[in-house]
Order: structure tokens, then sequence, then C-alpha cells
């Protein structure tokens, strides 16, 4: 056995009582690990971890977990204020009554672990700030990507750096779709279908579509990586229901492919930093790790200044990959109370303004059908120049009385590039501007 | 301004002083982090994090970064246990005098934050009993895969999961001399000449090329994944000298590609589960995502029982990479210290057997030049099969009055492949077996 004295567990230490809201896809994973588990959970914390509550809508369904009937309720308030309740587990989602819920926990002296990504990207400052006047921790990893370790490192392992920029798939749905048209050529419609028959996609997958989940992913993770508040709405956004069967060919032409990202990144400016959070389709280079992130897989980048490139990769939703993560919170967190002391918290110190998309800096990727006639490519360049956007690339192709424009530019704002396509369009032998996107993941 | 308390700065908390052992690559970037991000440092540790000394072996010296003279000592040993030191940084690297000092600094009740693999992995359990004692911080991020935060996720994020594999790129060298042979089809020689040539290899590349350095990464990640103590000397290890661009090619065949890897994993059997450590050329398919890993960076593949697959990705050395992982530690450290409390520490209650590798489960790719007659290919699966080792694929290439065959096996133990491969090398057709390599990476 064991020659060496361990750390834990130690004998006199009382159980961490946990209470659970919710035990659906996630949270039946979760009080099954917290059984199977249970020596392993024990030695790691040092104490027992013990379940003693779980608050669901409708008593007496079957569950994907056995658990005495008796653990039950339906009343998630009385559990939550329980006395003897040390840490809860929230994973019913939504605002309300979640806010109310983590607000009453906090207040009556529980901890909290939540995967609540809605929540803590519309009104995370009021959990925060809950949290620290009840000192106690407040964890999320599983809010965003999943499994992945992403929210300690950032805010753990890279606090003595400096975060510069942070690209994630953090999706999987959405990812899902492009992979399958980049792979088959298939259309939006066609891939999504597949995706809803994989079970990759909800019956009304909106919330993925339009980017709805990455913002709010995008808004927590500039928060964390910037010190900076920034929320769901600060987040420009825009879905891939746009995003065609041509694009994502044209994209190939170039060597990239087609990702919904979560963009948030720091900008010097001439009144000093400023931070942008943004979810949009983009193309990137297929040498760029994130081109790599395949299926209905999440991976984050994160690009600091002293570290360098760094890429978190794994599951990004799954009742146990999940549970995983909420797992890892419960253990700092219940550790935590046995030492009467809070983990690193939020902050908020930097308080960098947050740029409107018009402000951002970024490239396009322009493809425009215009008549095949001399001095056509010549006005096209004039309308970038006119806006003041630097031309990378040019490429053209005859086809008939037609041609086809594909400009690359440079790095501009957001608001030059949006002008120049509104000239573009406006303009005599231009017929159409048929595609317009941006392209990430270059050095800068 | 920033309208929300925020939790730090504590006006009133004391400063944490600093000792810094060893002035390099990563030292003096370590110190200029601790200088260009102080008022970060202040805000997120909650106190001032001052440099208060730096052991050297010689004064005088021109550093990478300017620090007052007065800051140098000679005497490290006067310097870690000055009564005012809060936190060592030991980057001096080897067994001795490292040990010594992080020993009499944990006895003065300093913290100590080291990269230094070797110690680590050759007498861990030492330094962590000591840590334990004084009731004082041990942490050692830097030491495995430099900028990628892959230690505090195995010890924080996954404590409430069961790590079951780890494969892990761990030395940037082998891995660009590895991409290079795989990219441009050059012996290891030319490639191990371009890696010197780049800085990416040493004048003396024994202890990348050799897999030391790797082994012992690979010992500190089984310690961490496993709760067991794990040491160098447990790990099997070989290295890529043997490595032959035909091997690249013929894994470039199967759709594989040739990394040097860090494996870790538990393995059940009939007394109960056991670890086996492990580093050696390996095959891995394409489409597996360290096969993607290129030029020096490296990256840990971790299995898990909930999080399924998850990756960590980045550069794995060089002093600013490596020192953004000491400043994480650092400020965890301070952080810890101001409360006084410790971090989850290591852990060894699992305490699992370490299988010898001859007992380990894998897979063999072998190549073997045969006389082109009727009846070998039988006589060489009935080599195979006498060993009990199941074939998955077998190749037969006709040249002439000779032949090749290329067998793939499925999994058995390390013992009855090499047994297979000895029963080859005596058979009367067989005129080679030219290549055997280990096959990794698949789906278990």
């Amino acid at each position: 056995m064991n020659e060496h004295p361990a750390p834990h567990p130690r004998p006199d230490a009382p159980a961490v009582k946990v209470a659970l809201l919710g035990c659906g896809v996630v949270g039946s994973q979760v009080a099954r690990l917290l059984h199977e588990q249970a020596d392993d959970l024990t030695a790691r914390v040092g104490a027992r971890v013990e379940l003693v509550g779980v608050a669901v809508r409708r008593l007496g369904l079957t569950r994907d977990v056995e658990l005495p009937e008796d653990l039950f309720t339906t009343d998630a308030h009385a559990l939550v204020t329980r006395e003897d309740v040390d840490v809860v587990v929230e994973l019913i989602g939504g605002i309300e009554p979640a806010r109310s819920l983590i607000l009453a926990a906090l207040e009556h002296g529980a901890s909290v672990v939540s995967a609540n990504k809605a929540l803590l990207a519309e009104d995370g400052s009021t959990l925060f700030e809950a949290a620290e006047r009840a000192h106690r921790d407040l964890y999320y990893e599983a809010a965003v990507a999943g499994a992945i370790p992403i929210l300690r490192p950032l805010r753990e392992s890279l606090a003595g750096d400096q975060v510069t920029r942070v690209l994630g798939i953090v999706n999987g749905t959405t990812n899902f779709v492009l992979d399958r048209m980049d792979s088959s050529g298939a259309g939006f419609d066609e891939a999504l279908q597949e995706a809803q028959d994989l079970g990759y996609a909800e019956a009304d997958p909106t919330a993925d579509v339009e980017g709805f989940d990455a913002a709010a992913k995008a808004a927590i993770l500039a928060s964390l990586a910037f010190h900076t508040r920034v929320t769901a709405a600060d987040v420009h956004r825009e879905g891939i229901a746009e995003v065609t069967a041509s694009d994502v060919a044209s994209a190939a032409e170039m060597g990239c492919v087609v990702k919904l990202l979560a963009i948030c990144a720091v900008q010097d400016g001439p009144d000093g930093p400023s931070v942008s959070a943004r979810v949009h389709p983009a193309m990137i280079p297929r040498s760029h790790p994130l081109a790599s992130v395949r299926e209905a897989y999440n991976a984050v980048f994160v690009e600091s200044e002293a570290a360098g490139q760094l890429m978190f990769y794994g599951p990004g939703a799954g009742g146990s990959p999940t549970a995983s993560a909420v797992m890892g919170d419960l253990v700092t967190v219940a550790r935590n109370r046995l030492s009467d002391v809070r983990g690193a918290g939020e902050s908020s110190y930097a308080d960098l303004p947050v740029l409107p998309m018009g402000s951002t800096e970024t490239r396009y990727h322009v493809q425009i059908d215009v008549d095949d006639k001399a001095g056509v490519l010549a006005a096209v360049a004039q309308a970038f120049a006119e806006h003041g956007v630097s031309i990378q690339t040019v490429r053209q192709e005859g086809r008939g009385d037609d041609a086809q424009l594909v400009v690359v530019s440079h790095r501009a704002s957001d608001a030059d590039l949006a002008a120049t396509v509104e000239t573009l369009r406006g303009m005599a032998n231009v017929r159409d501007v048929s595609s317009v996107m941006r392209v990430e993941g270059e050095a800068e």
C-alpha cells in the first residue's frame, strides 16, 4: 500500500453536500459520476462529496441515472437555501429562475457551479458580485466549449501573461454543418438536415445557426481574457445560414475553410487599448490549427504575448463531456469550501472599452460579378481605394460577356470594408456582389 | 472607471516577494514579465509581486533583461532561506543543487515554482512531501510542454473525471526532425542537421533524440493523470535515431505519420488496473489530431472516461513561452500565500502498479523482406499465430525473386510482439525484418 502520507482524505473532514438543479442530459451524468467516482472524489477533495438533493420540474420521471426517489424535489428554492447545502450545481439553463436560484444559493452560503452560458453572458456581473459579497465561489467551466478546459487556463494558467486574441470554434452544430459542406460540397440546407438527422442540430436550430450560442460564449471568453466586462449584447453576431456551397468552394480555392468563429481581441488605438468580440463565418487557412477541427468538435485558439499560440480542443457538448467540466469545478469548489477560501474570482479591473463592429479591423474576401469590359478592374480597385481599403490580391475570371473578380483586402475597419461593398453594389458595370466573407487566422 | 468593486488589489496586502534562481533564457523572461506586467499582476494577485533577488553563477554578465545590479547574488542558498522571501522560482535545472535549494526554500517557508522536469521525474516525491510538510505550494506547469497549460487541467479541470490515456508530443526537437522527414523525405541525419542549424536542436542532441527529455515528461504526466508515483526510471524509452526515411515513407503509405510519443495509460488486468508509461516513435493516422502538430510544436492528447478526447497544443519550449507557464503558477502560488492555503497538491493515493514494457499492449507495423516463394506468407502468419499475435492486415509486394511483406498486428503484449519478430528473424525464407514500429492513436 501507499507508504507515503497522502494529503487526503482527512478522516475528520465533514462531507461536502451538493444540491443539483436539473437532472437532464448533463445533470444525470453529474449524478452518475458523483456516485461512480465517490472514492476518487473523496481522495481528491479531502472529504466525501454527497449528493443531498436534486431539483426537477416533475417527479416520477425515468432518468438516465438511478437515484433514491427521496432525493428529488420540485422546490428548487427550498433546496438551494437549505442550511446544510455547501455547493449548488445549476444545470437548468436560461435566465430565470436560474438567476434567482443562484443568487439565493450564494446568499445562503453555498458555492455555485453552473453551465449556464446564456445567464453568464447576459448578467454575469450580478452573479460575480453576489459571489464576492458572499465570499463564495462561482465556477462555470462547462458554460464554454463543454469538456474543454479553457476558462481555468485563461483565468489561472495565463494569469501572468497578456492574452491578445482568442479565436474559438465554440458551437458544435455549426461546425458540423460547415464541415459537411466542406467535405461533401453540400449546400447549407442539406448539411443542416444531416446534422438534425444525426442529433447534432435541434429541430429549431436558431440558437446555433444564427450564432446566439456562440455569441454568449464569446462574451464569457472576452470577459475572462481581457479582465473587462463584455456581455452578449456587446458581441457582433452573424450566423451561417447565408453561407453557400459556392462560398465554401471559393474558400477551398484559396486554400481556406469556412468556420463560424468567435473572435475576441484587444486592439490598440489612439485612446489606448480596446476590446472587440464578434461571431461570424470566416475563411481561415487550411494550415491553421483550427481548420482541422472536424465534425461537432470545438476548439479555442489563444494568442498571448508570452506564450504565443495555444489551442484547446475537445468535445463541445454532450452530457458526459459537459459533466466532466462540471465535476472538475465541483472538486475545486469543494476543496475551497473545506479551506474556507475562494478561488481566483472574476475581475474587470482592466475595464476596457468595447469597440463597435464598424471600428473592428478585419479583412474581406469579396466576389464581384462584373461586365467583362476594359476598365472594370480599375474602377473596382478605385472603389476600394476611395474608402482607404488596400487590396491584397485580385483574381479575375472571364466567363463569356461577364467576368468574376475575387478581391481579398488587407486589414481595414469593418465600416470601411462595408462601405466599399456598398459602393461596389451601386457601380454601373457591377452586376452583383455575390459573396462577402471575412478572412481570419493569419498572422497579424 | 470601474464602478464595480474589484476583488483586488487589497491596499493593505503586503507585497509577495519573489526570488529567482537562474537568469538565463527563461529566467530573464520571467524577470521581464514581472516588471512589464507589474500592474496587472498586482490586480490579479491582490498584492504587489516584487522581485527581491536573483541567484546566478556569475555576476556582471550581460543579461536579456535589465535589472538593478544589487538584485544579483551568487549565494543561492542564502537567497532561498531569506526570511522575507515568499516564493522561489527555480529555473536552474538538473538534480543538484536544484533539489537542495528547493528543499531549503520549502523548509524556510517559501512556496516554489519550478520548471525542472528532470528533478521532478527523478525525485518528485521528496519534493512533494517537503511541500506537504511545510504547508507550501510546489507548482511546475513549465516542466511539461512549455507554455501549454496541461498539468493544471490534468490536476484540476479533470479532477472529477477518470483519465484513461495520455498521448503526448512533448519534445519539440524530435517533432521538428520527424516533421521534416515526413514533409521533405529527408533522412534522420539530414533533418537533425537542419534542426541544429535552425536552433531547434542542441549541438549534443542526445537528451532529445534518445527520448530522455520526453521520458521525464511522461513520468510527470503519468503521475498526475493516474494519481500514482511514476519516475523516469519506470518509463520505457526509445529514441528516434533509428527511424529511417523508409519508415516514414511506409507510414505515409498507410495514411500515417511517425511521431515520438509519450504514452501513459491505465490498463485493466486480472489483478486490477495498472499503469504504463513509455516513449518511442510510433505511427499514428494522419486523421489523428496529433498528426497535424508540425515543426517544434508540442501537444498533449488526453482521453478520459467522461470528457472523451481533449487536446492541448502550443509551443513546448523557448524562453518567453516557458516564462508564461512559470508566471501562471506564480500568480496562483502568490494568491495562495496571501490566503495562507495550498493549491491542489500531488497525490499518489491510487498507487497503481507500473507495468513493465513487455506487458504493455500495443500494435506493431513490421516490414519483412522474404523470398518470393509459395508458402512464405503462410509461414510468416504461423509465426504470429504461435505467439498469440493476431494480424490485422498483410500487404505483399513482389520484387523479382524476393518480396516484401508489411504486417500490421492487432493489439498484443509488447513481449509477444517482440518474440514474434525474433522468430521471424530466425526463419529460413525471411531475409530481413527491415523495420518494426508501433502503431498508436487508434480507437481502443
